[in-house]
C-alpha cells in the first residue's frame, strides 16, 4: 500500500491551508508503518466537509501534521438508512459494523432483546471498525454507532418519519426492496424476538414485516442481505 | 439446543427402516457432546433423499447408529447458481463459503488470479464449513467445493449454457437483479482484476459486467452482497 492511497478519517471543518493535528495512533501508522516523508500526500475526511489531499508538513513518531491542499471530492448525501441488529457475539458484532458500513448505513443501533446473550458492547471498539470500514471503503462519512438500547425503548420513541422494516423469519411478508428517503432495517437475535416483543414491534405503525429471500439467515448475514436489498440501487 | 433440533448431513440414500451410522466426529458430538440417549429423535439429509426423522439406535462414544423413521421434507430444487470469487485470506474464505453456503448456492469454485495472494486452501476444512453451515439453515443440500483453478484455466472451460456475472468496481454497468436458471457470479481479488484477465474474461459471450451497487464493497461482502441481489428472489 503506497502513502497516496492512505485515507484517514479525522476532525473537521477542513478547508485549504489547514492543518490537521493526527492522532497518536494515526501518527504512528503514517510515521513508522507507512514510514511517510515530509511533503508526502494522502487523503483525508471528516464526514462533513468532502474529501481533501492534504500533504505531511510536520513528522514525528508520535505527532504528526497535515496540511490540506485541495478537495478532491465535495460531500455528497449518502442513504439516511439506521441498521438496529440485536448484539450478537463479538466476531459476528464486528462484522456486522463493519459490513453495514460498507454497506452504506447512517446509524447503527444495537438493541438488546429477551433472547440476545450480550447486553455489553465496547462502543470504542465498535467506533474504530466502522471508521477503518469507511476509510477503506472511500465512504465520505463514519456512521454514528449508539449505545444499546432494549427494544421496548427503541420503539417507544421510535421516530414518526422513518419506516422501520422487520426481517421475518415466517417468510409469509414481501421481499425487502430498494428504500429511498428515511428508513431503518431491524434485525432480530439468534432465537428471534418473543412473541412479546413482536407484539410492542407491531404496535408501532410505522412497521413493515419484510422477508430477506427464501433461505433461512444467520443473523449477521441477515443484517448484511437486508442492507443489500434496501441500498444497492440507492446512490 | 435440543437433541430434537439437531440436523446432520449424512451419506445416502435414505430410506424408511434404513440405518445410517454416523461419521466418528458426528458420533462423538451426538453422544458425548449432546449426551444423546437411545430412542431419541434428530433429523438427517443427504443432499438427495428430502430431509429424514431418525431415531439413535445404537449408541457409543465413537460409533453412534441411527435408525431412519421418515421423511420430513422432500427433496425441493434449489438455485443453480456458482460463485467463482479469488482466494482470499483464510478467515475470509472461510466467511465467504459460509454465507454462500446460507444464500444457496449449488457450486463454489475459489479461483487464482495475477493478484490473488493466497493459492493453497485446505478443501476439507471449506467442505466441513459448508456442511456446517448447511445443517444449520435448514438447506437440503451441501454446495459443492471446486478445488481452485487459475481464472484463465476456468474461462477456457466455461459452459456454454451458463450466464456468468461480473462483479464490476468501475460501476459503469446495470445493477445486478434476480436470476432464475442456471447461473454464476465472479468477484475478483482485492485488487481487481489486471487488464489481461479482464479481456480474457470479456471475450466468453456468457459473461455479462455488472454493479453491486453504488459503493465500494470488500471482496468478500461483494460475494455476500451479489449472492443476496442474484438469490434473494429465486425460491
Amino acid at each position: 500500500m503506497s502513502i497516496a492511497s492512505i485515507r484517514l478519517y479525522v476532525p473537521g471543518p477542513l478547508a485549504a491551508g489547514g492543518e490537521i493535528a493526527l492522532s497518536e495512533a494515526q501518527s504512528h501508522y503514517i510515521a513508522t508503518v507507512m514510514r511517510a516523508a515530509e511533503g508526502d500526500a494522502l487523503r483525508v475526511f471528516d464526514g462533513a466537509s468532502g474529501e481533501w489531499r492534504a500533504a505531511v508538513s510536520k513528522l514525528s513518531r508520535k505527532a504528526v501534521t497535515l496540511t490540506l491542499i485541495e478537495q478532491t471530492r465535495p460531500q455528497a448525501p449518502e442513504p439516511d438508512a439506521w441498521l438496529c441488529f440485536a448484539l450478537l457475539k463479538r466476531a459476528k458484532t464486528d462484522m456486522v459494523v463493519e459490513k453495514a458500513t460498507e454497506l452504506g448505513v447512517s446509524v447503527i443501533q444495537p438493541i438488546i432483546t429477551a433472547r440476545t446473550n450480550a447486553d455489553h458492547v465496547n462502543l470504542d471498539r465498535l467506533r474504530a471498525i466502522a471508521i477503518e470500514a469507511a476509510e477503506q471503503c472511500e465512504r465520505l462519512a463514519v456512521p454514528e454507532i449508539r449505545a444499546p438500547l432494549p427494544v421496548g425503548r427503541l420503539m417507544a420513541q421510535w421516530p414518526e418519519d422513518r419506516p422501520l422494516f422487520i426481517a421475518d423469519e415466517r417468510r409469509t411478508a414481501g421481499l425487502l426492496g430498494p428504500v429511498t428517503g428515511k428508513s431503518a432495517l431491524m434485525v432480530g437475535p439468534e432465537g428471534g424476538f418473543t412473541e412479546a416483543e413482536l407484539e410492542a414491534i407491531g404496535r408501532i405503525p410505522q412497521v413493515t414485516r419484510v422477508s430477506l429471500g427464501a433461505r433461512i439467515l444467520r443473523a449477521e448475514t441477515a443484517a448484511i442481505a437486508g442492507l443489500t436489498l434496501q441500498l444497492a440501487a440507492q446512490s
